[in-house]
């Protein structure tokens, strides 16, 4: 089914990897984006975005593969569907933010779609920052470590002995 | 330079798309993995992720472009380059741990290449969630609101008036 066959990540046995493999495209985030804006029909994300027909039914129908989308009848002739977040796809919401934090940060539009993000809790224009889910404080390169995987542990090892 | 040539994203005008314009790709997301788990010179990344060399050129030349990698001659002859991330790359950390617990959470390897982020600071094992930079409260679909763009208010207009 879907998008064009391309080499699996699944060996990589990386999260992150398995992020990228599902939304490691740019048309899937702004579907997604989309989504999250309240699009839920083939014709809107056609229009929204501009994307070719074709790579809108690859996408989506990867998307229902993957558990993101939960698809709904909404027309029966001819047969139309509306395609909706599940828990899976919702969670991806993070993602998008901190995308959306970077962008406007490192790559600014002159003239920004996505004007601001209002934290309703507490009535300000926000945007995401990172912390950590046990205590509460900030994440950063400088106060976290990653247990270092093997094979570059060992990679480094070997350069350091010659 | 480089990549084979896509159609631009910049007329979205949206930060999101920008974001995912550069980053976008799979094998961007797994280089920045690596660059973030200290590996730095091209035979490290290509052993690492079993990338075709033409592409692994392809994309470093990209972030370079881009001024996510700054590139420093380590050896002279031949003329060999690291590749360091910049400011703008370390910031794209924020992205890459939320990729992490998200494919942590729904698409979970079976034996973990990236095993556990340690917040340094309380000395946990942590996942990153997403705050405030105001009040650091949760930040989430229910709690926060985009101010709705233009283009995408004007359609569910239409459709409601029909």
């Amino acid at each position: 089914m879907g998008i064009p066959t391309r080499k699996s990540l699944e060996h990589l046995h990386c999260s992150v990897a398995n992020t990228a493999e599902l939304i490691g495209d740019r048309w899937t985030v702004l579907i997604l984006r989309d989504a999250f804006l309240g699009v839920r029909r083939f014709d809107d994300f056609q229009k929204d975005l501009g994307i070719a027909r074709n790579v809108l039914t690859d996408r989506l129908a990867m998307l229902v593969e993957a558990g993101i989308f939960s698809p709904r009848l909404y027309e029966d002739r001819p047969p139309r569907f509306e395609y909706r977040l599940t828990e899976k796809g919702r969670d991806l919401y993070d993602l998008l933010v901190t995308m959306w934090r970077w962008g406007d940060k490192w790559s600014p539009p002159e003239e920004r779609f996505l004007r601001n993000l209002i934290h309703i809790d507490c009535g300000t224009v926000t945007h995401a920052v990172i912390r950590c889910e046990g205590c509460g404080g900030d994440l950063d390169t400088r106060n976290t470590r990653v247990e270092p995987p093997l094979a570059l542990v060992e990679q480094r090892r070997a350069r350091a002995a010659t």
